[in-house]
């Protein structure tokens, strides 16, 4: 019997063995959040540990979404399966005909070895950075020992959950001040693979120089601190993904710097860090929910027009509201 | 005697009557964040409610600083005063050499109705949502009758600042697909004004087109909807910022918008869900001051290290540490 809509519990049992409708459901109720979203990873949090994730990030026509296409691609080609989690930005179209470049990722559509899913987070404050780690956390008990995270590299929230992979690959392109623009994102500090993509369009040596320069810099600046010789350079891979090139060498230099964590024992470190960064995330929206409690109340309709009117001012407001809400909870 | 460093009061004081010092060292305050941010926005709110505030945002590369400029040649040519306030993603080079696409702006640097601040708010989740208005009634206090506010238009908190504004202007550029990512990145959903910067690029009829295909949807969604008559079409204007071409005719949209939230009455309302908006957060923000001290105290850490040996999960990790926070604090 197929497991019912919503049950956590049969959802993950089902997921597990290969069942990738169950799978669907799981992750549309990490999505949506709440309750399900909790239990769901709750349970998935128990059989996993296993994945290795990889984010892939960049400007909006980078060549992202092409990119992901060549990685599959590679890692087919080695036998190895893959999990895909394309995040968008979300606005009332996102189910149609805007879509159009995931296109070329459908080519994997049919294939066993691939699972691909894009996921429309917005809309709350933290909700992409708490719904992303548990559908990893998901995709990962499913049994997927690669997961490709990609998201749209600009937003503070979007960075950070670019950020938090195993291995973090920043995709530029040719062109004076492509590199430049990236480390205004804050994608100079998450990187430790960077992609020049249709590095066949002029300029991509420029932008190679401009990558280097700036690594030279905060290479220098770490060399200082402490982590010594245990620091990273992030190599440059140039790739033309829409003919396929490149793929091969980028999935090296991934496996590279994998290599490289594991044997400086950084691996587990990230990880740790990352469950702490998730672990204050959950505090923070746990909290948020009481928030939304006092901003639901009768007293913040009072205190709103007092504020409108120019009678108080938004944070004595906001004082206000939060000790009556404390008073009324002790 | 000059104010104090950071003695919000006198600060307050001081650029109310036009001490420019005073103002910067005031939004240094606001960026900084906590008490003194604090203070000064609550100062700043008593003395403002005149300005009008006009958010202009777009992908990277879009020529949101040149069009800035223009503006502002357009606002100064009809002998009006305008404050420019650009938020840009931070990162440890912001300070230095990449700020090269703020050297158009600096044309005006030396004009006294014209104030301009960059401001650079990574870090901390919510920290640009609450500083992006605060800075606002900072210049507003000041006596700055119209505040453009420039954001990159990617990612979701710089999405929801950008759209905070009285009037906000989306800008794209021509090409298959800009008008398609704008949409994607949810500013169909903010724009009041689009403008097709680097019009005479091969493409902007295109763009044009898709952009009123889009709106031809959004608008027949409205009008069966509870707007009816008072719904506004977001006018699309063509600009060449570079050379100096539309900032005219974009500023005509933006009065013309304007006027209309003034007939309709929606100014009023569009301020008051403002209001609401920020008051939620500020909520939500010293709720998230109180997980910060829950994950610096002693069982953190205990718990945390027990989520990273499977021996919990992260969600039971942090009910048990809002129990004991609830515990200790009542």
């Amino acid at each position: 019997m197929a497991p019912r809509r919503s049950d956590p519990e049969a959802l993950v049992a089902a997921l597990r063995t290969g069942d990738r409708s169950a799978l669907a459901r799981a992750l549309s109720l990490v999505e949506r959040g709440g309750e399900g979203a909790r239990a769901v990873g709750r349970l998935a949090f128990g059989h996993g540990g296993r994945a290795y994730t990889v984010g892939l990030t960049g400007a909006p026509g980078a060549g992202k979404s092409t990119l992901t296409s060549a990685v599959i691609g590679e890692l087919r080609g080695r036998g190895e399966e893959v999990a895909v989690l394309a995040i968008d930005p979300s606005s009332p179209f996102t189910g149609g005909a805007i879509l159009g470049d995931r296109v070329r990722m459908q080519d994997h559509a049919l294939d066993d070895g691939v699972f691909i899913r894009s996921m429309a987070t917005r809309g709350h404050l933290g909700g992409l950075a708490l719904a992303a780690p548990q559908a990893v956390r998901v995709l990962d008990a499913a049994g997927a020992p690669w997961v490709l995270l990609e998201t749209v590299g600009v937003g503070q929230v979007e960075v950070e959950v670019a950020g938090a992979a195993d291995t973090t690959v920043v995709v530029v392109n040719p062109g004076w001040g492509d590199a430049v623009q990236a480390a205004k994102a804050g994608l100079l500090e998450i990187a430790d693979v960077f992609v020049i993509n249709k590095a066949d369009r002029p300029g991509a040596a420029e932008t190679r120089r401009d990558l280097e320069g700036m690594l030279d810099l905060t290479m220098s600046m770490h060399d200082a601190g402490v982590e010594g010789s245990t620091s990273w350079r992030p190599p440059i891979v140039e790739t033309v993904a829409s003919r396929g090139q490149g793929g091969d060498v980028l999935w090296e230099s991934v496996l590279g710097h994998k290599a490289h964590l594991e044997r400086t024992g950084q691996l587990a470190e990230r990880r740790a860090r990352r469950v702490e960064d998730e672990l204050r995330t959950i505090i923070v929206r746990s909290l948020e929910q009481r928030a939304l409690g006092i901003a639901g109340g009768d007293r913040f309709g009072a205190l709103h027009a007092a504020v409108v009117d120019r009678r108080t001012d938004p944070y004595q407001a906001a004082d206000e509201l939060l000790e009556a809400a404390s008073g009324a909870s002790s």
